[in-house]
């Protein structure tokens, strides 16, 4: 009786149909819905317990969020009660790693850690790993690039262990709680969607149980087959950073409003159009010049996307953005807004940013703000690694945005103390030149050879266009050549394209004493 | 280079590495959000169209839902196409079928539809199956068991045709629309929601395109393959049809104030309860005994569940129920406070009833109160066939709610004309006497003897408790025994349990005249 559809003739089977139903095999249930909490409930004892329940073993493939940044205490966590149980070569796939990461370091010198994939590492641990920590060579990855390699296969999740501010017994979790305040709060939890949905096992971690049912839910409860209370998941004085109180950087300010300007004169300013804003320093203050533009012209936004700030959610409140799809929420106003109003909706990476949907919501945009590393006279930009050669950036989602957006804008400061940002070539290609279309410093404006008729909107409009070539001259002459980085034989990073393919090497530094 | 994850040594291939990303392959979108909208639209030009795309071949699955009901214009629109397109053999697959899809008989006649699934069939559709229409029997399944068979492949669909009431350019779907009242309103598509995630290729039909992104969203966009759009998809006097009126049936009203006795009596009546009423007449009109005793006793609910109608949208709305999950709305209330309610989640028919999950939201029911054709004196209840044989109802999630619930309380007058509703057997199995708690007629409640607390509870509450034997005699005395239904050896229908086993057979019945 697999499947009663291959059945042509059910006459001939009839016997056969007859009492297949048992009644012994009816499960009732007498339980209240109280009694269903504490006898059904998928919490269990322990994070070892949970570790054991969920089959890991030797070998296999972990996943983590990197929904409460630097605030996060679910990783390291994790990390040691594995190591403590023995668990040993894991592949750790992570959407991002920061700096409160850095006791992975340990784990990967005893061997319970042998493989990295990752979004972009922060702090000691990429310090750790340019210089030679690990055998095997991490795998970056874009936001999108992952989501598409978690669909297809490519990365396959053994056991997820996923943080959630709020989560009921049966697994519906969330990045808020509406039932309470007593958890920390990170928002939206759009990476972590899609470990919930393909992973073999997951293990939801939380500090708040709260009643079910959790709604709404950004996971829903038939994704999650364990929870573990914790006293606590992450501090949220990290998890919500300073990273998005507008800067009060003169530069940053100056870039910010001529960022504003390129886009007016864009000729893709118009009523309806779409934008992504970073939360880095320049990028975020577009918001402030953007909207006094937006009143002026009576122009408003149809959508924002991606990482989300309180400053996209103002906009938001006074009817000048129509809608928020919300991946990652940076602070609290970005997480309230998402609690409390039916068009903030809570997206998945896949369908942030994934290349393998034409209408992938980074497809949609007219207008992107995206920081940069290095940008060099050929357009590449960099976000992964320092002016040392030492791993200490992400991709995130700068080559899903760059390639999907009409428009992408990398703000920029021509140079960052002794160190020129406009470059001959970068150090590591992460989004190619050819998906970048305008450059802004606090020096002037480079448009990509290939976008002339932007070239010329933006002469029109007045603004201080430049050829990056000039911008990199005059940042050679502001800060002269430095001495190349040296670099070891050893390749510790693996650049990928957000389509899978390799974009670049990134090698191991040597060390400054080495020479 | 098909899974970086299985280098080991990644130095052995740093040749082959160099190189691999091509610029060419690039994909950078110069086109804006407008741009977009046109150039990668998915919508095609006709459904003809839609359904060549989609590769549908002689012999394979095809799906619909049934959230429009009796104003389904979508169910007899794609069927008539593929006839004329000449495709044949075809397995029906929908969430249910009603009365306006009485059509699909000369579909059936001309071999274009071979084999259905359903939860239910009314109408003449029914009429026909029942005097052997069809060569291959009708396989039945609960919402939830349906569920169950999608997700495990047991139920594998080739092509969905879902029925939106707004859908952008990219396919984000939903049953209202933020952005305009142009369309009809279905409120939730959560039956949809399955064959979107689940079925090949699906194709959205649609009388309402509105501007990306269609936020919040019950598809999303990377579940859909093509949009067709319509002129009309459904008459909204049909999709939101008079059942969710208040009866003023006194024998109804009757059994529905019994009902609600019941439920304060029965001992979990408690602050933080849970419940799903029908939309029937009785079912319905608990909603408006059970708010007085809330308001008296000053208990509110935790949620409420299923299909859900304008009566449970007031008491959430009083704050007598904390949250709704909404599988499907049956009137234009509930979808509008679905629209507009943080706190009203749509969810799917997974989440709603699989028996795989022990969180599903009817396992965590304290009470449900469901409608009957017949009950019989071991409390198996029949809602498929009526009282002459022939197929006229739906299982819908009554075997799961009825499984899932602490309490099932089933709501039926004793007699229906001159038609005994309380029998000795059911002529249909559907859902098992050992999952229906109590029996609430006009003359009296009874309560299966495997729960002799609650019984004691009613009678110590003073409500008339009879024995169901008592119930039966009683309406054999009202309506004498009638003459058997002749039946033929036929097997028309295949009623399956929600864990997918066989729990009855349908027989074909005789031609008044044949005999």
């Amino acid at each position: 009786m697999e499947s009663l559809k291959r059945i042509p003739h059910i006459e001939e089977f009839k016997d056969e149909l007859h009492g297949i139903f048992d009644e012994s095999r009816v499960n009732k249930s007498y339980l209240t819905r109280a009694e269903q909490e504490t006898k059904r409930s998928k919490v269990v004892p322990s994070l070892e317990e949970a570790i054991r329940l969920s089959g890991l073993k030797d070998g296999m493939t972990i996943s983590f969020h990197h929904h409460f940044r630097n605030g996060d205490y679910v990783v390291n966590m994790v990390m040691d009660t594995i190591a403590r149980m023995g668990i040993k070569h894991l592949t750790l796939a992570a959407s991002s790693l920061i700096d409160i990461h850095k006791p992975l370091i340990g784990h990967i010198r005893n061997g319970v850690v042998s493989r990295i994939e990752t979004s972009g590492i922060r702090g000691g641990l990429g310090e750790a790993i340019s210089h030679g920590l690990m055998e095997t060579p991490v795998i970056f990855r874009s936001h999108g690039g992952r989501a598409a390699a978690i669909e297809s296969g490519e990365l396959k999740i053994d056991v997820a262990f996923l943080g959630a501010p709020s989560c009921d017994v049966f697994g519906n979790a969330n990045g808020y709680s509406r039932d309470n305040d007593k958890g920390v709060t990170c928002g939206s939890i759009g990476y972590a969607k899609m470990d919930a949905q393909y992973a073999d096992k997951v293990v939801i971690i939380t500090d708040n149980i709260v009643p079910y049912p959790n709604v709404p839910f950004g996971i829903p409860e038939n994704d999650v087959d364990y929870i573990v209370k914790v006293d606590a998941i992450g501090d949220s004085q990290g998890i919500m950073s300073g990273a998005t109180r507008y800067t009060k950087n003169p530069k940053e300010l100056m870039i910010a409003e001529t960022a504003s300007e390129v886009i007016e004169a864009s000729g893709l300013f118009k009523e309806g159009f779409s934008i992504q804003m970073g939360s880095g320093g320049a990028s975020l203050a577009v918001a402030r010049f953007l909207r006094e533009k937006m009143l002026r012209e009576n122009i408003r936004a149809s959508f924002a996307l991606g990482g989300i700030t309180g400053q996209i959610v103002e906009l938001f409140q006074e009817g000048l953005v129509k809608k928020i799809l919300d991946v990652q929420s940076f602070d609290l106003d970005a997480a309230n807004s998402l609690k409390n109003n039916r068009m903030h909706q809570q997206i998945s990476a896949s369908y942030y940013a994934s290349p393998n949907n034409v209408g992938s919501a980074c497809n949609q945009l007219d207008f992107v703000i995206l920081s940069a590393l290095e940008v060099d006279v050929a357009f590449n930009v960099n976000v992964l690694v320092g002016s040392d050669g030492v791993i200490r950036g992400a991709i995130g989602g700068h080559q899903d945005t760059a390639a999907g957006a009409a428009i992408s804008i990398i703000t920029c400061p021509l140079t960052r103390g002794r160190i020129a940002t406009v470059v001959d070539k970068v150090n590591c290609k992460v989004t190619p030149g050819s998906t970048v279309d305008v450059v802004v410093t606090d020096q002037g404006v480079a448009v990509n050879p290939s976008r002339p008729e932007l070239r010329q909107r933006l002469i029109d409009a007045g603004i201080h266009v430049v050829d990056i070539q000039e911008l990199r001259h005059k940042a050679e002459r502001i800060v002269g050549h430095p001495l190349p980085i040296q670099y070891t034989d050893q390749i510790v990073g693996i650049v990928t394209y957000r389509d899978g393919s390799v974009i670049d090497l990134v090698r191991g530094v040597k060390e400054m004493d080495e020479d």
